[in-house]
């Protein structure tokens, strides 16, 4: 008796349109058997670090050998190539744009090859738009039915896989400096830092304050007046705080993040992506 | 051979970000054979009352012995208790803050536990704000490999579960008063009053005209004053109205409804949630 | 070893509420064995036109004998037809709307049936608002367990099958007139003109120009004043052109369509569902 083959599924598809639905009946004509399971699909179009980030964040909770597929991929029809990686947790499938090196910046690549043989497309013919049906569909579902990595294409060497330049966290000796790496769908402000960085240590989060700077108009947002800044406590969880108020914790995919009890940190702190965030110790 | 086990999940998690999916990575390294149904994320955010309504509603359409998991949870990581219930439909894991309690409402409950095992969540440290993760998937696919109730945790006596307290409806000779208990993605107005009480009679609804409480101002939307409210007529379904029209019905779930024909009645009635409504009988 | 039975379903029904997940315990009910991939559901609300052409184009990349179930209901409670369809590729369920007639239009009906046996309903007493769980799904699941279409109901002929009146296309000389028959969640204009049409030629997208429009006021979207229009390049994808600019291609499901690179075409050229567009060819 089989055990069961799981297929994740990550794009910025959404779900207005059949485009999914349709991936999941190719990978139905090739493997009937695979239990396929939606990660999301309303990445932020094109935003392959919003994809990276929540790939690289989910496969840890999936069995061993699950096949992930992932397409946020503005580079569709291009000569960008389409890969298929062996890591220990199992597999990944996608265009070769970064999307797929939040997961092998942790687990390092056994196997990657270049997408080249036809045989496992959906069809010879694919189309210049659609990737994710006619070729990430149906190798990931030859994947499931035990095709190995090498009938799929040629070799690559891992370091040739395209990275995604990511804003980096630095430490020093009263904090560290990060920013904010993905919004969730609750405005809750994910940052770069790790928690273990502040893990048993007395903290606090500063961030720009909007409405100051907006008072002091052109100035940066960067930290050299601490009047322009707004001081976060920290605590457990949302509830640590009054309604209303903002407070950062340990998330539940391991980073410091922001929140506000019963609202969206996002619009109240009127922060986006990348904004420059700090961690001050004791 | 054994026969297919059935997990449903109802969150206010969105499908933006990949929570959803998270949870059912973490049943399928517990079970991967369960089959698992979204009944559906996007409870309006912390709304337990809308949680419990829907939770109250879709369980009676699935197989006996399904395992229903919902997790709309303000108070996660705070000390409200996380439970796992058995009753004759089958078994309900969440918090216990009255999300489970449309359904126990109905159903006896058989037994019910505080999840105090550490075995059977997904890790002994979770946490703190994904309990939906580390603690509730891990517990139903447990559940759905066959432990009992009996090794999750400690049992609780069923009256200590924590009650919502909702709005009651009252019959009187020439009616019912009642309000708006939920209000689905179409504009729909689901009242708290049954279907069962219109049954075979001529009936209409009545409700606050808002467009006349704005020009008397301040005046509450109660029902001395006729000339503020509105008279919907009652039918059997939308299109026994006019197109644009509002029309008064029994609903798919058993309550007494208000929809427009091809619209909202939300946005043309301008009604919301709780709002009072009232049937009027010959 | 029975093989897997597919069922999909497409409705308007949106993800905010549990109807999908409760078609889904219907079908649990009568056939756990069943796989349900869900289409979309976010069909625009009573868009006939709309559903049947996401199913149109979504059938063909599903297993052989798949049951597609389909409400986009408009008219549900009232005389309207309920109906299964059996042919090549498998089953179709839904109401007798045109729906269903986007598939039938490429594929022959080998049976059509109007479900009139309430056996094979959840219950003799449906909801006047809800044949999708009532009827349709119900259907569905006992077709998935080999239900004839003979058992459901009595036959119809194919040519009474409600058609739903669409736009054509028409070519001429120098190219070909079509409309907008479809626009997806990332604004991608869809026309009714077929890709084979414009293969191996030189070729471009003539649109009305909505912002000369609004210029000479009052005048129509034909096609007389060519300043009044718009000429969109042909490419082969996206990228084809410069980030934020217009362009036309054959589309993934074989229409000619029109995108923005890196934005959405919808937006940008204020184009609207059956508006007119031109193909000019060399």
């Amino acid at each position: 008796m089989s055990h069961t083959q799981f297929i994740t599924l990550l794009t910025d598809f959404g779900l207005s349109d059949p485009y999914v639905g349709i991936m999941k009946g190719v990978i139905a004509q090739i493997n009937p058997q695979a239990t396929v399971i939606d990660l999301t699909h309303h990445i932020p179009p094109q935003n392959i670090a919003a994809g990276r980030f929540c790939l690289m964040n989910a496969y840890p909770y999936f069995p061993l050998g699950t096949i992930h597929i992932a397409v946020v991929d503005p580079g569709v029809g291009s000569n960008r190539r389409g890969i298929a990686i062996e890591c220990a947790s199992g597999f990944l499938v996608g265009p070769d744009n970064g999307l797929l090196t939040g997961v092998t910046q942790t687990l390092a690549v056994l196997t990657a090859v270049e997408l080249m043989n036809p045989d496992y497309w959906r069809t010879p013919n694919p189309s210049t738009t659609f990737h994710g049906r006619d070729i990430f569909a149906a190798v990931g579902a030859h994947l499931a039915n035990g095709v190995s990595l090498a009938q799929l294409g040629e070799a690559i060497a891992p370091e040739t896989l395209v990275q995604l330049p990511l804003p980096t966290w630095t430490a020093s000796d009263n904090g560290a400096e990060g920013c904010i790496q993905y919004i969730d769908g609750f405005g809750n402000l994910i940052t770069n830092i790790p928690g273990s960085f502040v893990l048993g240590k007395t903290w606090a989060l500063v961030v720009p304050d909007i409405n100051r700077k907006s008072v002091t108009d052109q100035q940066s947002a960067s930290f050299h007046h601490d009047s322009e800044c707004l001081l976060i406590p920290s605590g457990q969880t949302y509830s640590d705080t009054e309604l209303g108020k903002a407070i950062a914790f340990i998330g539940s995919h391991g980073w410091v993040e922001i929140a506000v009890n019963g609202g969206s940190a996002r619009s109240q702190l009127q922060l986006n992506w990348g904004e420059n965030v700090k961690v001050i110790t004791q």
